[in-house]
């Protein structure tokens, strides 16, 4: 048999196992080294078929662990739809919603498939109060003093010294330092735009987004968002002479999962460049890949100082820390006298034992343990609804970060679904949540940052059954 | 000798003594008991003479610790004027002024008399390390984890507590945390004001509360205010048809000193609420008092839930660890929405440890301990200004704080004194940073947030050596 022949014969009979459920979905597959002995054939020729399989979106590699059941669900459950914002409606309906699923988030009997932070399981708690101790001790005195107001120095630097993994080459002195990501952008708006004027967003968006600019005043405008590949650029265009600024999350989005590729960063950042937008990028999913490398962050192509990059380890270490940053370009003036303004300074402490995580490469450790969780994750979850839910539910297929966006039968209202799903003591995020405008009503988020059990597996069986309901 | 005029001789001898400069300001008197044995006369007698001798300001009991020398300056330097702000001038130079001086605060081979903390010797950094690992230890996880938007439970919980001893009888319910009063107050204006409103403060005024309302594009009417009494009323009364909010500093003022009499508290919170007119109080030193009893803030007299009461630990405590809070009255809800916007939550660890630091009493031994160095600090630095400047030199006499108010000869700019000061490696604040308008040039707040010492005696008559020379 031709060698030609030979990897299409494995492959072939590995996705039959897939599609017959011998293999499922998140499950290892075998190693190339096995399969090579079990067929017979070099491992040329198994690398080939594992290579076909993830072209065809069967089987995922996650770094360091092999290859895992990906693309099951992608053979029938279709992705989400773009979006396609119409007219604002009843934004107080939105409001309701988010405060009402605020009130289950603090409470650990309910499963939170709403919530917007990895759970505690996730996280490197110890180490984490570790690095305190001897920040406490190396400090001394002045953990307890204000620090410099552009934020603590070991931070930036170890924060500019990573950013050259993708091609950032920023100096600790583009650096300021904030209380968290939501805390950069909101310093953001408030140096770059004044009461009444528009800014751009993707839709569905976080909640919080949306909330700060109705807050400051600002006149919001939902651009059409593609699950996979992020805000639709033409849509964008259009609206470019009317708005203040571009605010997206540009890898994994939250919630639709999406991550720009790296042509549509870059035709973004010179299209804005050309009107002289400033765009504010959240990018704090971006370390959470479950590919080979971190995607670049527009900032990558930003040549002009418009970028004004954001992050911060809310989503990969430690929410309570209150540790952020934003990479300001040509803003960073303003930046630093907004964060003296209204905070005077930041949290000395956490912002040392951060710096101390980075320095240690004990970040890198953690991230990559996490990364392999919350893929693993993705595939169980997917697998569940897969399992669990209607036919004509349409899921997301995010390559990072820690949420699903899932679409549901039209006749599904998602505010109804929280309810009934609550009975059960579950709780969802509506897709409601997620724009100013009436869409979405059939949509939810689902966070898999959660550690996976068959406990969980059940829940997600039990919603998959309450829908299962409310459709007949 | 009748007893009437036993008393009197020895007040009189004690007297003269503090004239003669036998007994210095800033020295411990000799113990009462003592007075008695060397003068052989009643306990009563004694006390009577001290009474006296404090009646005439010559000298100050300072609770758990006896009486001090504090009155000679008071006979001969007097109070700085009333404050007249006059049209708005150069604002820009108020900024250059604040950006000049924030530049010399981190350098501790300066001896910083501009710093607006008390100096890290004054605070109990070891006592907060331990309360922070035992903090760690016990929240474990939830250490690092989003707190509750409001804030730490325990935190509010004995901040309500304490509010008893002014008459407060707030519940935690009633109370957000922050990170830090400024924060706080950041919050206040945006819940409250509009670009365009206008809003009273103070003057001479804490430079970030100007620089703050000037960013939220709000104007600001500067009311004089009187360096013992606070804020005058008649000239506020004037104002309120045209402002939005009030903001006042009511105890132990920054930079005047001023606290404001309780019959000035009430007044001015049943004259705002004839108006409906909200008054952000800033009461982050009403615990630094020198006095037997902590001043009552305006919210003891808040019967429409129109005072927003703000305080923090940054001055007393901890500043690196951005722990304030804000008892916001009816505005409550707007405020904890702009804290979920713009920040999220606070930095869970540093409010766990001041929350532990109220439970356990740590908090008011460590005051008890503070207020009496400041207290004598003042009274040195009183002194040093008294013996080292021109006569005709105004200083303030705060009873609380720990900054002092130096009114110079009118021919005396201020901003050049600073430069001049810093050829010595010594840094004052200029009165220009206190104002947006033109006045105050011939002033200065000098911080008595120090540890005392010979050498910062020499430097205070190094200073007043440059002073005097400017003068010829």
């Amino acid at each position: 048999m031709k060698e030609e022949m030979r990897y299409l014969l494995i492959a072939n009979a590995l996705e039959q196992q897939i599609r017959n459920d011998v293999l499922k979905i998140g499950d290892k597959l075998p190693s190339i080294r096995t399969v090579k002995r079990e067929y017979g054939v070099s491992m040329n020729t198994v690398t080939r078929a594992f290579f076909e399989l993830e072209r065809k979106g069967f089987i995922a590699s996650r770094p360091q662990s092999g290859f895992y059941v990906a693309g099951h669900a992608k053979s029938r459950l279709a992705v989400p739809r773009i979006s396609n914002p119409t007219s604002p409606s009843h934004p107080e309906q939105a409001e309701n919603l988010i405060s009402k699923v605020y009130q289950s988030l603090n409470d650990t009997t309910i499963t939170r498939f709403s919530i917007g932070v990895p759970a505690n399981e996730l996280l490197p708690i110890a180490k984490l109060n570790k690095s305190l101790m001897q920040a406490t001790r190396t400090l001394d005195g002045s953990g307890t003093a204000y620090e410099e107001i552009q934020g603590n120095f070991k931070l930036r630097r170890h924060i500019a010294r990573w950013s050259f993994t993708w091609g950032g080459m920023l100096t600790a002195e583009d650096l300021v330092t904030t209380a968290g990501a939501m805390n950069a952008l909101s310093y953001c708006m408030m140096a770059l735009t004044q009461r009444g004027d528009t800014i751009a967003v993707e839709s569905p968006v976080y909640f919080g987004i949306l909330q700060l600019a109705k807050s400051l005043g600002l006149e919001v405008l939902e651009i059409p968002t593609h699950p996979i590949t992020g805000i639709e650029l033409d849509a964008l265009r259009k609206a470019l002479p009317r708005i203040k600024l571009c605010l997206v999350v540009s890898n994994f989005n939250n919630p639709l999962g999406s991550c720009m590729p790296e042509a549509n960063k870059q035709e973004l950042v010179n299209m804005l460049a050309e009107y002289e937008i400033p765009l504010i990028e959240d990018d704090l999913y971006g370390d959470v890949y479950f590919g080979d490398n971190r995607p670049k962050p527009c900032k990558a192509f930003d040549k002009r100082g418009l970028v004004l990059w954001c992050g911060s380890v809310s989503k990969t270490l430690a929410p309570g820390y209150r540790v952020g940053w934003v990479a300001p370009g040509k803003y960073k003036e303003q930046i630093v006298r907004l964060k003296l303004l209204h905070a005077v300074s930041s949290t000395t402490l956490t912002q040392e034992v951060i710096g101390d995580f980075l320095e240690n490469g004990r970040y890198e450790t953690h991230l990559r343990k996490m990364r392999r969780t919350l893929h693993a994750n993705s595939l169980h979850f997917t697998r569940a609804i897969h399992d669990y839910f209607p036919e004509d539910t349409r899921v997301s297929r995010p390559q990072g970060g820690f949420v699903l966006w899932v679409e549901l039968n039209p006749s599904i209202d998602t505010a109804l679904l929280y309810d009934q799903a609550m009975h059960r003591r579950i709780s969802i995020a509506p897709g409601r949540m997620f724009t100013l405008q009436n869409q979405f009503n059939n949509c939810m988020r689902l966070s898999y940052g959660l550690l996976w059990s068959d406990e969980l597996d059940k829940k997600l069986k039990m919603l998959g059954s309450i829908v299962q309901k409310m459709i007949s």
